[in-house]
């Protein structure tokens, strides 16, 4: 017999917390339970397996909907793999992760697609999804979007930024966004004006500011507080939903936040690099040492006051998801690249094993409340990309994707500890107030206290229904 | 034994809805199963009593948090009792009401919430909490402020309009605010700058404007959104939560938005009136009709749009809450006082009994989504007044106040029909395409398709804790 | 033969400046001639009077449009009268002073007006006009209004603060309002939230907080932009132009600007001690000699960088007038009336002397233009009050009310040298690069290199059009 | 003897209006006169020309800082010579105009310059400058940017609309940006997003919509704001002074003056005919008779208010200048190659001739003050463009370039009548409640009541120094 029951845990949700036992049967929770409810008899002396949750949080496993694992980039490979980057995610409490297939000048949609679904097929710890990057807008690729909803790939990126790689001219936002519009789907938007930004790094690297804080000076806020308001007027034209990622300037959010106050479908996600680490302090380190942070966009200065403006996004509900935009470069050999040229270093951060702990520190800060944290990690994430109700949510029914998070453990982050492909960590010496405890992914326990216990190949692919987070 | 099983519906809530089965043990929610589930033995064998929600919504009862039984005014009384406003609100799937006991000047606080909890106890359909209107304060109804803290009555209510009746000073808000942000209270605040009104009341009656019509030009939207606005300034000085009742202005509700993009505590609520009528349609019918639509803050011009506006805030989520702002009055002796001078007519709308249809008609229209009527209706207004957990959603350990609704049902609205004390009714005609079906409070039927069944003085009063919903 | 050649000097106008000479012909200016022209024949030869203004800018007399002579305050009187006051203004520049005649509660405005008449008649060394503050509006106030447009009294000033002394309710400002919109009146208003005020220094004082200090810390920035925000609701509402005086904090000038971008006739006015001076280093100066700077408005937070934005919105053209608010009181006997209770401070700062000399500085510094120099302190205060032709403008007809200033002179501030009737300077040490050499009121020079040459009396009173400054 | 005596008129400034003579001797006004000045005898009798203007406005002779003679666009050329359209502009009281000298892909800006030039001299009734279309932004392009401000073209126009023809890149605009910022000059731009427009331009045709009504269809009004807002930002990274051309969406204004709010020198021209003109009416001419009014930006809504709003934002200042954009095309030959493409129509509208009557109109209409229309026409339309001095203001030393204003006359604008070589009129029928009466270009009479009697050639090239209207 295949059931579970955690036990004497506090569930927290979106909207508030209480006591609960939840039984899970098979791949699924099948009964939410009020502690000592005697009606349905001696239900944890049926059960297979007991979890002692008592002082701990049940939450919804964490969904990660913004990853880069073996991301082709600047002539490197982002360093984790489907399976060294989806168990570092379980390790940290994600339970599901949408990474990008990546479609650019000249390729199929579909190729690609089917590149990356063999890419993670059989190598997952834990359940993926797809979003789709289109690099290359024709008649062909928006064939494809309309296709690829059926598939369950039911968002499409497109960039503003890196001219010749990825960017979409104007008039491809709009032919995008308006097949968005036909099929239900969500748009994704790197919002940073390349063009502008590849002109004041040509200057910049001419004038000789090579390293790696440079490369935060040359995309100012500006920048990215255009293509995002840029996006939102495409978006009013063509009547789509806009979902802006990575957004890491408080003006970029306060003309997201302006744009939902208009009642239009748009959306904010952060990451928690922008909320913890700035411009100043990580990416001024000195010498080569900023390269660990080199990621597009930014990070801001604290002087500006961007990280407090983006917690006090997620508190008024104006950014919609905490995602990772995980993208991990090892210094030696990848961000190496860019010694004498910041415009070279590989752009990313690794983070998809810490983001539940650095969101958790939140709440212990003070920053954001209980239920918020679930939000923003768990739940909305779900609704936002079509997800819901097998995941995000723990209720009767829905996939027995499940945290047991001890908010009186603790967390030590180090690159000498952590369980991702990289030989740093951007978070060396962050001290969490939490920790994950156990891990359960579609019923099946990957993580415990004795460590990562799942399997490759475990995770599945998810086709993902149509954003049920519009307005 | 006394158990039931609610079987075969949809449990809707703020963030989704899925099949669940409801297993209620007494009064309260002991289980959510998943329907089929096997591991539990055949629940429903067991259930004392069986209710079959198949093809129906599940929600949690409704939240009145705005309504005035008994409530003195202009020389008469709102003309339902605790008893006869209770039980429409049962009939109309609300199960929690939260009314208002009134301190006016020279009165003990103390002395009249024990008059308002004299009015209510035994009284009660369904169960009841109490906001304290503070009109006047001084010293020791300050004191009494943080007394009701501890007596389960945690938001305070002071007026900007009504000189001489209710109005408090700038300063008298300042004071009060204080005391709010020190013991964790709530201020609601009724917004309107009574001072101007009342001048332009006058030198409308003077010029001969005596009809119901005047009362909503004398009360320009401008007067209420410089009265929010101010309120918002004084929370920001004194670092109180501030909660704006009845808003009808879009202005008002643009100035709410933006203080909560400013990360403020500020809420807004607004009522079914203000969604569908309009100054020009209701209060400017022929002759003395308009009477049944006279209500503070006023029905606003459809012309000027703000009915869409409001449906849109509460979709943006900054309508926190919608509430009836219950406050009937009958046409004859009442209404009637005000004929030839509109300034005498009782100000009040009653809507106790029909709130939940009127929202879910929205959703049956597209205005908003069936997440967001439970959301506004039932489990934000639980989380804004200290409610959550108990009440305002399904979950194990919470009181079995549920609604079983049909959204293939249909209710039509008549003075023939409803059961609130009135001799007409501010909604005749409208058509509902639903029907509340069923209505449990704490565990028992109050209400099924034989009618009500309820028992005068099950409701019980519910102390209530500090807000949930702060940021 | 009475005329005088200004000769060789730039002619400075709101728009521009050019090398010009100017006629003028007993007490008015009948040419302005391009240097050298030769058609008329050698004019200098003609004139009985010819000053050498080269190297100097020849511009419009300077129009304090708000001064307090003679103010009674706080059981004093302020310490210039209009004669000492008026010969320190044409010292610096000044021309033209347009005074408030004070009605209060219970008075009849036309009484107070001819008080104020006596008090300045035959005293004053450079023409005079009045405001009329009307602190009871009632039926027979409201009526004067009317009766004093056609007395050359065309703006009528209102507090929203001072309860008990000069606050006029919404309700008065209302009819007000609506008197002034009905008669073309400007309606002039101190915008500072009394009522909350005089809560918060209560509190200060029951805590000890007597120091200089606190009076600017129990006026927060949101008492002054709440009531501006009110002010222009109101004036919404009436139909009213409104002229906010002295304002001194960002928020509330940005408020302003808003409503004059919606194209409403909304005007604010600055004085320089709001431009220079701050809460932290003048009101925060050692024991009680921060009561040289009480004044309300108070002087705001230098960190919070009120001071540049006030800068920036002359620039913008959203300042519409720098005045004064000239309102003097010695340490000695005033001042010291508030050692241990600021609030018994009387409220003023004296500077009608040296407004043409600081904000010359501000050109120097760069913070503003040679033209907009002249726009704020001469030309536009002219048609905001309805003296434009006769004064405000260098042009043929207009007053010969003339100054020659010299751009490379010095002016030291000092209550050693200076000329208003206070034993201390509010700018002590204040070093002004530049100097007023010459001042003509009416063809008359009243000062010249070896100072004050003007007699008593010479100033006439001026009846003002109504406001030639309204979109 | 050269000195011609205008008398009895009113002069009126940007800031008010007065009687004065004005005295001209040779090229330029020498002497402004108080009317009956008698110190100076009797000037008049002197005067080898009296012009009598009594009951007439005296003005500073219109600048029309936006004209296109002869610009080839789409396979053929405006229809205006320099010859015909300085002459229509002499006829409409136009004194100055500034044309475009046009480089694109591939050209040289001082070759392009130098054929400007030669197309103007010699042939001009008016005086006339330049600005420069930079339409390839490359090393040579920057380089002769600076070398053009010291040949008096101190301004730079940019295209953000025109893929493939004038288009620069957002890094292109940021390296012109960047050098005007070094240099002083000004960057014009040409504010639509036109990449986003172009694929709605093919959408539409392809649609079969190729009708003139469709220009308009496809340049929705989010199109401008876009590009607008991004232009801004651009400004704001290299601090660059912007002046945006031809704003017709009131979404555009507003986010201009926002930008003026923050003390950005941003700048914001507008045209008669998005005041008075309307996409419904104009455009939507039945057949192909919209063709007449195909220009870029279009003409827009007047169910969204966009033509109030442009007169509100003139009273508000943040309409710096009221331009033409004069570009004339006829139907026939040149229209016409739009007939069932509307993308093919020659973008342009005629109006060189009438600007000054139009925009008399509104103060007529009371949509403007006296002194607003002389402010936005002639006086800051000189500072703006480093014109000031010499033009735009009457003043001693200032070039004799003067327009004697009938505001009781009458004009009838037709085809049948006008002057400008164009075979119809987009103003038929426009009736102005005013007359050019006299125009005086550098002293010598142009226009009479008998007719245009300048002469070819009169106009000479005026060289301009850097703007003069910057904050």
């Amino acid at each position: 017999m295949s059931t579970t029951l955690i036990r004497g845990g506090t569930v927290v949700s979106s909207t508030g917390s209480s006591l609960q036992d939840v039984l899970v049967d098979g791949e699924r929770i099948v009964a939410l339970l009020a502690p000592g409810t005697s009606v349905l008899g001696d239900v944890a002396a049926g059960a297979a397996q007991v979890i002692d949750a008592t002082g701990k949080y049940v939450i919804p496993g964490g969904i990660d909907a913004h990853t880069h694992m073996e991301l082709p980039f600047g002539g490197t490979f982002a360093s984790d793999t489907f399976e060294t980057g989806s168990r570092a995610a379980a390790w940290g409490g994600t339970t599901t992760i949408v990474d990008f297939a990546v479609q650019t000048y000249g390729q199929s949609v579909q190729d690609q697609l089917a590149v990356w679904h063999e890419k993670a097929a059989g190598n997952c710890a834990v359940d993926y999804a797809f979003h789709q990057i289109i690099g290359d807008v024709n008649d062909e690729s928006l064939k494809a979007m309309d296709e690829l909803i059926g598939e369950g790939v039911t968002s499409f990126k497109l960039f503003m930024a890196y001219p010749g790689v990825f960017l979409s001219s104007d008039g491809q936002i709009v032919r995008a966004m308006q097949t968005a519009a036909g099929n239900g789907g969500l748009i994704m938007m790197h919002a940073e004006n390349g063009s502008a930004i590849d002109v004041l790094v040509q200057q910049a690297l001419a004038r000789g500011e090579t390293d790696p804080y440079y490369h935060g000076v040359t995309r100012p806020w500006q920048t990215e507080q255009e293509a995002t308001h840029r996006a939102v007027m495409l978006a009013d034209i063509t009547g789509a939903p806009l979902y802006v990622v990575h957004v890491s300037a408080k003006q970029a959010l306060a003309r997201i936040a302006e744009a939902r106050n208009a009642g239009m479908n748009v959306f904010g996600e952060t990451c928690p690099q922008y909320l913890y680490l700035s411009l100043e302090e990580q990416l001024g380190a000195p010498g080569f040492e900023g390269a660990k942070w080199v990621c597009s966009t930014p990070l801001r200065s604290r002087a500006e006051g961007h990280q407090d403006e983006l917690w006090k996004y997620i508190r008024t509900g104006d950014v919609t998801t905490v995602s990772t935009d995980h993208c991990p470069f090892c210094m030696k050999d990848q961000k190496e690249l860019g010694i004498g040229d910041f415009s070279k270093i590989p752009n990313g951060i690794g983070s998809v094993e810490h983001r539940m702990d650095l969101l958790f520190q939140g709440v212990k800060d003070g920053k954001i409340s209980l239920e918020k944290w679930v939000d923003v990690c768990c739940t909305t994430p779900a609704r936002m990309f079509g997800l819901y109700g097998p995941k995000g949510v723990i209720a009767p029914g829905a996939d027995a994707d499940i945290v047991v998070y001890d908010p009186n453990g603790h967390t030590s982050i180090s690159v000498d500890t952590h369980h991702m492909n990289m030989d740093y960590s951007a978070w060396e010496g962050y001290e969490i107030d939490g920790h994950v405890d156990v891990v359960l992914s579609r019923g099946t326990v990957i993580k415990d206290e004795s460590g990562y216990v799942g399997t490759k190949g475990h995770g599945r692919f998810v086709k993902r229904a149509l954003s049920q987070n519009l307005l």
